[in-house]
């Protein structure tokens, strides 16, 4: 009897299974501090307990994406370890905040499955739910990815394909208990530009560059227990390179975007994401944000505001994109859709 | 007067006498984020604080691993600044969990002397005992490791070799007060296998690599205030690697062995202990298990397994040990031999 | 409208004009964890919550380099994005213990302005100072930056150039309140030297050496929110390398200078500080000391050393420091004076 896990393989997922995921994580001040040090994060609502008790919350929440790494990171060995690939994000939305000191585990419905026409993977779609200590869900996503099959000639399932919104609506976003920016300080902040002061379809280079060393990409993707061995195991590549969790790229990107976008604090909503192309070390990643969409909410000042956030490993002054036929550029290495609360 | 610390020589060494080392530390939740960066470290009951709580304790304790290390740490300036060789580990035993905010202080007992043949070094035995802020012990051990003489013409002490048990008995296994596995979750531990799953003489692959990179093991070596410089010095070698701490090994292979062995949670005793080659950055470290024992213990659904631990820098696959010669082959780093807790 | 910060350029300061300095943060036990990874940090009293306490102090307080990274860090996107060279510190004071969960934010006021003579940059000296959460000072220095000026038209300033002390007088040292070395360890410190062990103008070999890697160097920074490009990004050079942040070397050889110091514990002013040359990753870091002047305070049993440390990328064995022609030698790259609290 083998004790190892192989992990699930096309043929494994069958509708309405519900897969609770293992190792649950107590999240703290540790995890705060190295996300500093692993990103140039300096949003003042998760640098400051102080800013964010000014925004009526009890303390400053654990970063958003520390959540979703963290939940992301759970599913792994269930839903991706024999994955060809990450196809895709929708209607994720985070629920309420992580505080220092809580405990998340997560779970994951499978709510899409479509073998390939080439009979020798599929297309897996699961709802992933994570929880804190008390049960209370934190942030919820749907994700897709290709499995390979075990048994090439195992029967194809039916197919079904969830119908998924191509963005979280305005109306459906959840703004934290207790959220104000009515006494925002914009100079503690960084910057004042406020919703108003952004024009839809306005694009901002973020300017700063930050090139990877393997050391970093592997400290923070162990961080948040994720163990896809393509990340680590040198000896997968005849280069020695190892592939860079697409996670690691989200957080620079969001990161660097506090340059031009430092009061878009909260991540309320991941409407969609691609991981592009690959990331390797020794790349500098760029990024760049487009305006998609504004949005009123109904707390004291706050505001939406629908980003795209675009990673680059070439310039982003010039703003990277897809080539003429409709295919992400070489050096694009994300892109990535979201709400975030902003004052108004 | 110099006032640096050029450490003792084997002549310094008297049996009986007991040093009491400097720099006491407190580890909390910085250090448990730091070490789930450093290794891939998945074991439940050190992952959350509710995971811990429904096996009876206060909470997640430090890693085992970390208060071993942390108090290794504070013997090197004492004991192996002028050490030719770490030689082994006996009679090790962790007596009560480390918590968050603990501050842990080492001493330790010179218990045996044998100079070399040669005059030019000796063997010193110590037992290292790691102490709380209370003064109550959390672990103990013993060490023994070959130390230069300042003087060759030093007359030799006489020989004290001490007697060590080949193994700590299971009956003498400290078992955390309040300890209980008998509402253990599987599921969210990440593995079904329970004590009677496993056969005495079961080799287990662990599968998965990580290549370890210069940055990452000094971060390690540091965090536990080793300061033996052939960790941190390039100059020191002409290839300009560092050798890598032998603790890094061993946390690092502990880990990955979470993969076949995810409920073994809690290191409770080291029997034996070999650094079998050194390591350096850019190794590949793989690890393989082997059940050497089990037993029962007192506390509720408590089971504990001896296990000889290996990490290898090639394949795991076919548990590479040690050649016709008897000799450890050249691709292997460690052979650790400990006991540890799982739910019967 | 261009949303990302551009800087300030010369002609942007005026004497008198305060700057409120973006991005408070909370700073607690994982920033400690993460100073010990990245340095060798071992003086007692930030180390252990339980010596701290024998010294009269509520607890370990944060290393007082971490609050002063911290405060500089905040500093740069205002003072020196547009730097061409940090040219010198003066009048520092450490003013009262940080302590873990504490929130610091920052303020700098233009003390000084020249103009260079070339017409293309001038001289900003700002006095800057590190608030609590409550509003009480914790440190505050003087800094003086060459900036490049955006408009080489731009009328000169009138030339102020404040009056700085050579040294802060040991009377105007601040002693934390409660401390006491009356019943200082020396054996758990590490070192038996005390004050009277020292004579002024001895100097000190500190003997260690530590190679540094990207990954390290730009963890810390980052850490800090310092995000000046040159850190950070590769491309900036042909080599590839990037320009370690100065204040990395400062904690690097503050660091190794426990090795001869160790009861130097806690920093209570910087005199002066000079960056001599730029450091780069793979440089090996050693430090020396010399003893510059000796106080007495009237806490009991605490003395005070002012102390010149010296950080090479050469051997640290002869002292090196500067050239016949009284420039630094090219190995070095730090000089800095400070005062540091040692039991007398």
């Amino acid at each position: 009897m083998t004790k190892t896990n192989s992990g699930r393989f096309f043929e494994d997922y069958k509708i309405g299974q519900v897969i609770r995921h293992a190792v649950p994580r107590t999240v703290a001040e540790g995890e705060r501090a190295l996300y500093h040090a692993l990103y140039p994060a300096r949003h003042a609502l998760y640098s400051s307990d102080e800013f964010a008790a000014d925004c009526g919350l009890d303390g400053s929440p654990i970063d958003d994406l520390i959540a979703f790494h963290t939940v992301f990171g759970k599913t792994v060995p269930d839903i991706s370890l024999n994955a060809v690939a990450n196809l895709g994000y929708a209607e994720g939305r985070w629920l309420r905040p992580v505080m220092p000191g809580d405990t998340l585990r997560a779970q994951s419905e499978v709510i899409g499955l479509k073998q390939n026409s080439n009979g020798k993977s599929g297309v897996v779609y699961v709802r992933t739910q994570g929880l804190n200590q008390v049960g209370e869900p934190v942030l919820d996503y749907v994700r897709w990815v290709m499995v390979r099959k075990r048994d090439p000639d195992a029967a194809a399932p039916e197919t079904v394909v969830p119908d998924l919104a191509d963005a979280v609506a305005a109306e459906d976003l959840i703004v934290p208990d207790g959220l104000s920016f009515a006494d925002y300080d914009f100079e503690l902040a960084g910057e004042s530009h406020r919703l108003g002061d952004y024009e839809i379809d306005e694009k901002i280079d973020h300017v700063d560059g930050v090139t990877i060393e393997e050391a970093e990409h592997m400290l923070a993707t162990r961080l948040w227990q994720n163990t896809a061995k393509v990340h680590f195991d040198a000896t997968n590549r005849e280069d020695g390179k190892r592939l860079i969790y697409g996670g690691h790229v989200i957080s620079m990107a969001r990161a660097l975007s506090f340059n031009g976008l430092a009061n878009a604090q909260m991540m309320v909503a991941l409407n969609a994401g691609a991981h592009a192309n690959p990331c390797f070390a020794g790349d500098t990643i760029r990024a760049w944000s487009e305006v998609l969409d504004k949005a009123e909410t109904s707390a004291p000042g706050v505001g939406a505001i629908r980003l795209r956030l675009v990673a680059t490993k070439g310039d982003s002054a010039n703003f990277p994109l897809k080539g003429e036929d409709g295919k992400y550029l070489p050096e694009v290495l994300l892109d990535l859709d979201y709400w975030a609360l902003i004052p108004v």
